[in-house]
């Protein structure tokens, strides 16, 4: 069983950790797709995608879940992303997403999509889950 | 001490291995940067991204070598490639490779290439490293 | 029943017209795909997109049968391909194609492929029935 | 005379309807280019290019009036985006559009351009006749 | 001794002229980037590169200094920007902007740039100097 | 009057030289359009856009002829690419070319193109004159 979440990671904070948890409770690997991964240098995205898989590579050593960090540049085209999602990650058996569009593009290509009940939002100042 | 290491890895074979294995002695960690990661399903390249993710990470758990795997879609500018491999990737110090125009763009922007001693091609038939 | 069928049409010529004749008999209403709409102006694509529906429409007057003909621009991508086609094309049920690459993209994807059997290539020379 | 009528058509309403109703008296063959076809999902663009050909092709059958409908990708580069019209539609003589910016972009290429009076704007809330 | 200095130039104003008159003191050539060289047609950015190159040319032929003037489309890549813009013009020393996020990007590879003293922005209203 | 001459330029010849001083007595300024200008690095393009822009530069400074050196990123779309050259060039009167292709393109959108003479192709051996 394997799981896919994915976060522009800018940066790799304690919401996203604590959700990484969650899921480790629920699969046997998961894929970490990081969004936008072409973006960089900016108040919104200041980060490589190069520096965010060193981030979060080293948070996820905690589970003991074996993962695959995946960066997905920006294509730009809703009606193509699943598939090409799916083509740069290894397979995977259910998506976690709190986002409504990535919810909705994942269903409408038949994947089973769970969203987290919902963290504590006023202690992740600033946390946002999204594409 | 990182080692960054690309090829189309159409498939993962043989001598991509035992260059792997060679590398393994000389660095900490490496860098496998999944070039053309945006080709599929053609006969020069039949697999996805995702399926060569998976065949790499499996291959290189033999050794005992912190990896990470990287997906890097064609950029089709070579005046501007080493910046595209740079930002998609964790930091790297040595570059390993065969291929003439990777080993030239790097040295061009000023980082160390080695080329490995021309490992048994009759034994790898049909083996290429390239970007 | 409405089915798709997908040609450069560089030109629409009797194999592609006796192939929408042989469709005709199977489905309510055609999709009628034109594959690499952004080329033109050389030998081997000379006509424009917009010189291509209008050979189409006249051609496929002739048959009873209430018909679609859209554009498609060259995505580049196997993999995301067939959801390029669905979000530019109205639904279809079926998929006609002989070209190889087609057939596995759409199987892939769980559509309906079907092959026709070959019409009598030494009388249409040069016909190609390609993506 | 064929004239030749942009929208994104997200959706296809009554003063578009209205807007090719008035065209019909004028011209023997309309084009209806779908601006933005490659956008859908969001809420600005909801639905695909394929959606919006069904919708605009029932709703014009009223008309007796041959008519073209082609999705237009955005090319997002002013300059050229006349040529990128008319290389994917059937020749056109005369362009209908209140939308300033493709006023000026067919008026600078030649191209007769026909503003509508303004229909009653109060009754059809929301619309917006816009590349 | 080369420098560089890029502006959009929506128009090349007298704040960008009296910015080159500084630099002129400084260089014996100059290569001046027109950036966003493909947008044009808009209130933000009206006039095509083509068009701001005639601006240019004939502006600067009062200093006595040769000046290369070079259109740059966009890459909507921070990380590649710099390499893009070395691979489009003549080799420079220096690098004039007053721009962060263009002085951040290429101290990062290591490129000089210099920031002029504020030029009196009351009297040059509306003057920005920007990527 | 103002003549356009595009070339890749890699490297800009004996032939091209000779075409330019023929040119120059015809026109009053030219604009020379390095076609191809993203492409670099390889056996058959070899020098960056800059690289071509200092040749040229140089070499024409022998004819009393005002001289703008464009560098034209492909586009790789026939049907626009006069839009794009026209956009990021100085207005021209006149195109020179001897490429077929461009020749017409030229001429379906109404340029006026002067082709050569044929200049000695034994004494230039690998002159080609493309876009």
């Amino acid at each position: 069983m394997r799981g896919f979440y994915i976060g522009r990671f800018q940066p790799y904070h304690d919401g996203h950790h604590a959700m990484v948890g969650r899921i480790a409770e629920e699969v046997d690997e998961l894929v970490l797709g990081i969004g936008s991964a072409d973006d960089s240098h900016t108040t919104h995205d200041p980060f490589t995608a190069g520096e965010r898989i060193m981030m979060i590579t080293k948070a996820v050593a905690e589970f003991d879940l074996p993962t695959y960090v995946v960066p997905l540049e920006d294509i730009n085209r809703n009606a193509v992303w699943v598939s090409h999602v799916e083509s740069m990650c290894p397979d995977f058996d259910v998506a976690y997403s709190n986002n409504p569009l990535v919810v909705r593009l994942f269903e409408e290509s038949g994947i089973e999509v769970r969203q987290s009940p919902m963290f504590d939002r006023d202690r992740l100042e600033g946390s946002e889950i999204r594409q």
